[in-house]
């Protein structure tokens, strides 16, 4: 059974194979060419944690993968990351183990940037540069990141977070990648002149006000991931021309579309998948209003690890 | 982070610990003090294999666990043993790694055996001699050498397959280990004469007649853990006197009772920690027919696991 950490696959890890691993894999999953059983959860309230497992197959793959991953929010209180977990990868052929890679998180926060990234590209008109990154942990980073380097043209960063100093650090971590990027305070003004807003919050309400958004603007939701959790107004999600998610049956369930889903005022949801492979369309004009919904599938974690593994290999010439 | 094979555990196991442990984790099931995500279930229809995962915490431990078991059911033609896994350990506290055990899933075939024959001391009559094995795979040895070990008084076992061959086998391992064990060809007679009947195979549909059972018989049926899997007579359950489960959420939709639960013909169905916690009675008299379906349950490999990592611990002077 290989082995990895964080360190060997920071490493040799392949940014472009990823890309294009996870871009298959959202299509694989709206086709139903996947076998995927219910994310589960577990909670630990009287910590603040949790802890999701998200395990899949992709039909015809030789690997499948269990990821666990863990939050526990008040680590950082002792010195801790707040993110840990792990991948682990079986044989979909004889069931044995093939890896464990003990990435402590990081494959997802690059997978769910990944992922954000391609969403934001598919669905923000051509024309955007303002971006409002809502949030400045991990994914406030991973994002930019990795949107800037897919996005086709140059973009200007926007970091708000209920902490000014939080903001201000991720702008200068950003702009040390090479990013333009600066933190903001006037959080109304900011989204009534963004283009692309990206929310990364774990936040349980709406963090901005659905008439603050100017037609054209397309928004990314990558925080919620559980039940309770929300980023986005309501009317927000009547107000959208367009609304999708990476998995309906998640997204509905325990994802961004939760509340509106339950209250019954949800329109049409598209997945991702439908959008890539041309079988539905996403944005038809720079007027509209796009949201997305990202509650993080299994796919993603089965494409990046199979990317991993195959750098891997390759270079330990397995 | 511990990393523990198959070889180190066998080494340091504890079996009277693991049993009092599994014991207590049927009470904390019951009275849900657990958090126990739905299990997940992966199908590889096209190689006759499935995966299991199940993970759980018992409230107020320090660790939870995650439990990948694979079964391939074609390895066997390619030299290669059809079970695998392994268990993954995490701080309840943190959200960090605590030991990954490649146990290849000797954990989860003992703490089956455990399970089970702990349900079988507690259902059968005290009087009982006679015991039938059904199946001849690995957990027709586990059931019989932990209740052999456990039950107060000295059993006979015969042991029942489809094939004879198989059936000789496992008799003779048995015996080998101290057990008084032999094979059996006429299943309907030993049935008649058996007061203790243990299912252990992935049957679809149900392997003896109700009639044939004598009343005062008990019955674990251990096999049935998904969808489509049934080892017993719906009839039996109509029949029987006491019916039993390790988890109602798990029996009545994957495990033995889901037929008859869909048919609607099921009674009452108790909770085996109900029973060793005392809230509920089992087997009131030596004529009544009892019956226990063992799904398994997460708390078990958290229960196994806890064991092992105090054993080796303990060993190690951490």
């Amino acid at each position: 059974m290989i082995n990895l950490k964080k360190s060997d696959i920071e490493a040799s890890f392949d940014f472009d194979a990823s890309v294009k691993a996870i871009r298959s894999c959202y299509i694989a999953a709206s086709n139903k060419t996947v076998s995927l059983p219910p994310v589960g959860h577990i909670p630990f309230t009287s910590v603040n944690g949790d802890c999701h497992i998200k395990a899949g197959h992709i039909h015809e793959e030789p690997i499948f993968v269990i990821k666990i991953a863990t939050g526990f929010y008040d680590n950082p209180k002792f010195g801790k990351p707040s993110s840990n977990g792990m991948m682990v990868v079986f044989s979909a052929l004889t069931g044995e183990p093939v890896a464990v890679i003990e990435d402590e998180g990081w494959l997802t926060d690059m997978r769910t940037g990944i992922g954000g990234a391609l969403a934001t590209c598919a669905l923000a008109k051509r024309s955007a540069r303002k971006v409002l990154l809502i949030g400045a942990g991990i994914q406030c980073r991973m994002q930019a990141n990795a949107l800037n380097r897919l996005f086709e043209g140059s973009l200007e960063f926007h970091v708000w977070a209920r902490s000014k100093e939080k903001a201000d650090l991720a702008s200068k971590d950003l702009a040390a990648n090479g990013l333009s990027a600066a933190a903001i305070t006037d959080l109304e003004d900011c989204v009534r002149k963004s283009e692309i807003i990206i929310t990364t919050t774990p936040a349980t309400s709406a963090l901005f006000q659905a008439d603050w958004v100017s037609n054209g603007a397309h928004i990314t939701a990558i925080g919620a991931d559980s039940p309770g959790k929300q980023e986005v107004d309501q009317v927000l999600l009547e107000k959208a021309d367009v609304v999708v998610c990476d998995l309906a049956d998640q997204s509905l369930d325990h994802g961004e579309f939760q509340h509106a889903h339950k209250a019954g005022i949800l329109k049409e949801v598209k997945e991702l998948g439908d959008i890539f492979n041309g079988e539905v369309t996403g944005r038809t004009s720079d007027d509209q209003i796009t949201i997305v919904d990202l509650t993080g599938i299994a796919p993603q974690d089965i494409a990046i690890t199979g990317s991993v593994l195959k750098a891997y290999e390759l270079k330990e010439d397995f």
